[in-house]
């Protein structure tokens, strides 16, 4: 926890918090938190600072904080994401908040077992839960937003048109013919698929509104180290 | 698994392996293997090619295999890791593999935990597993050469200077003044601390025989991911 991520509800006056739960413990085993001292923190989708702790009980403690900073910027990014199964998916949201992507559709492909989107993982808390988790590893506050679409043909030729409107459209696919482009450094949509990758006929439909497909090298990686390899390479 | 990893106890006869446990309920299950099937195979540090199913019973499989192409080109690259915690080791292991990586440190510092280096994950057959998983994700044959080194000044003051020698010396350190450079694509030894990073004495002992220390960005990365995205920034 590089950052501690206060929500509006933890304020018991105009600049002071009330921490309780998992930042209480955190901050009390992890850190030794004592009274006076100070860490960084910063309110969800809002300014960064710093609290000194004013109070610690033994189930609670208290801060005042001081938050002025702007979050660090966000990555250009739109990504689009094959649903991977529920353990990886865990690890990857809070990688890709980490890296700053702010935008990510969850869909359906051919090769995305059905069962995965059952997981309770995908509920609206539970994925806030590792982008939070994200957000105080990368010392960042602001929310990505998280969509899931379950119909791959109708998400892609209905929605995916306006969604990456005036960006770079990639697929990265092992089987492209070209190699994935170095920092683009530019308003990207990236579409990756499951492991096992996209089938052809998903390729294509992504080609037909405009997407153009590269390979990361000859060596083919599992998602999650592929989606943080791809963002090395499309931004610096 | 992209490439079905083969070793010489596995041939039966000049041309022809049989295959049971692991692999083969892989086989069966994930791919539904069937007399005729075609899969790729590579023997463990030697030639990649083809395997032909010959025969298929309960328990075992029998392919003809012909290997003839050579594995894909190593990274030109040291890592000298921090030994992280075990579960995130485990699967660093299978991505730095997959990633190319053929020559892993793993060493003590200050901010790593002592017990993890009773980690039975640390044990030659288990890393050798890891190791394998990342050879099949990213279809390579050649094994990476694992070393642990529990005294760090002893380490960094009498080994690393021999194994650094004629290459691009960097540490990873978020406190660091400039940013990592991009795209080196030559010989480099990456030092790696662990999560709450090096501590400073390490890093001056690391700048003392001729490491250079560069962030990479504003944002704190988890250590597997910080791993990956400096192989992508560090090599194109």
């Amino acid at each position: 926890m590089n950052l501690i991520i206060l929500k509006t509800s933890d304020f018991t006056g105009n600049k002071i918090v009330r921490l309780h739960g998992r930042r209480f413990n955190h901050l009390c085993t992890v850190n030794k938190a004592k009274k006076g001292h100070e860490f960084s923190c910063g309110l969800l989708n809002d300014k960064i600072g710093t609290g000194v702790i004013t109070k610690i009980s033994d189930n609670f403690l208290e801060m005042e904080v001081c938050l002025e900073n702007t979050p660090p910027t966000p990555l250009p990014l739109t990504l689009v994401l094959s649903l991977p199964r529920p353990k990886m998916l865990k690890r990857i949201i809070e990688n890709i908040t980490s890296l700053g992507v702010k935008k990510i559709y969850l869909i359906n492909s051919w090769r995305v077992e059905k069962s995965y989107w059952q997981s309770p993982l995908l509920d609206k808390e539970n994925l806030e839960k590792q982008m939070i988790l994200g957000l105080e590893q990368s010392c960042d506050t602001m929310l990505p937003k998280i969509y899931q679409k379950r119909f791959f043909t109708r998400f892609v030729k209905a929605e995916l048109p306006l969604i990456a409107k005036d960006s770079m459209c990639i697929t990265a696919h092992p089987k492209a013919l070209k190699k994935c482009p170095l920092h683009l450094n530019t308003k990207t949509t990236l579409v990756i698929g499951p492991e096992g990758g996209l089938i052809d006929k998903e390729v294509d439909t992504l080609e037909n509104i405009g997407f153009s497909s590269f390979h990361i090298g000859q060596r083919i990686l599992r998602v999650e180290t592929a989606v943080t390899y791809l963002i090395a390479r499309l931004f610096t």
